[in-house]
């Protein structure tokens, strides 16, 4: 019987990338870690992957999460944010399989469904929901890491009804 | 002085993901490989991602390119498949950086003026002028070889004329 379970959530992106570690302890979640990793625009993309690889790899070892969950995305403005989006989403899955993790995506939908309750639920009733359940006091800054720990969040929630 | 050159032209793709392999050597372009990568559409994207890594880790581990030259996809039909395509751009960009390589993008529209000459030049003129250049009788297929050979081609071509 597991119970302990870390799970990394991840709001894939090149310019911005939130991730957030839940850990679950005896039926209880606890934010470990939430915060955006951020890639300066004046570099040149293959560098900006590789520094984003580096830090997904080090959070991956620092909280060794048994799952990664990603935003599965659906659309996007333009091909070339797409592309970008892709970009992140593909450094994070090989490194999450790399490291022996289940990678697993999960729609926004699916997300504010496990989250919220509802699929309509906006950016600040998702941030009071995860800050609720997580039993965090102070506002979750920035977004994005709202948005990861939801993820992480949403995977809990989804094991729980399935198990 | 350079007298040998190794140059890795890919042309990503998550289903397909072409490649080509050409030396430089004392002025002369030779194919030393050319092929398509391809993985499983019934396997999960994660372990596609980590597939198509470690076949691209290995030819860089065989090949030592000192350049990879990738096409900078510009436009696709919808958002699942410009992600899907990022998603192969970024295993190749840091896939590279990490070997130590040059990582560079060049448009369609450049690969046709360096190898065809012109920027309409279509799919059947630059397989003839790939195995025109590089001295190859038989026809080149998948496409997406001859393809990823243009690049390397593109990318010689460009330093020849910077030189």
């Amino acid at each position: 019987m597991i119970v302990h379970m870390f799970v990394l959530g991840i709001d894939p992106g090149l310019s911005r990338c939130g991730y957030g570690v839940i850990q679950r302890k005896d039926g209880k979640e606890i934010a470990l870690a939430a915060g955006v990793i951020e890639t300066p625009s004046e570099m040149e993309t293959p560098s900006r992957l590789t520094l984003l690889r580096d830090e997904v790899r080090q959070l991956i070892v620092e909280y060794k999460p048994d799952v990664v969950a990603i935003e599965r995305v659906l659309f996007q403005h333009n091909a070339a944010t797409a592309i970008s989006v892709g970009q992140a989403i593909g450094i994070v899955m090989t490194e999450g399989i790399s490291a022996g993790c289940q990678v697993i995506e999960f729609s926004p939908n699916e997300v504010k469904q496990s989250v919220a309750g509802h699929g309509g639920a906006n950016k600040q009733e998702m941030e009071k929901m995860v800050r609720m359940l997580l039993g965090i006091q102070t506002p979750l800054e920035p977004v994005d890491a709202a948005d990861a720990l939801a993820l992480a969040l949403c995977f809990l929630a989804r094991q729980r009804v399935e198990v």
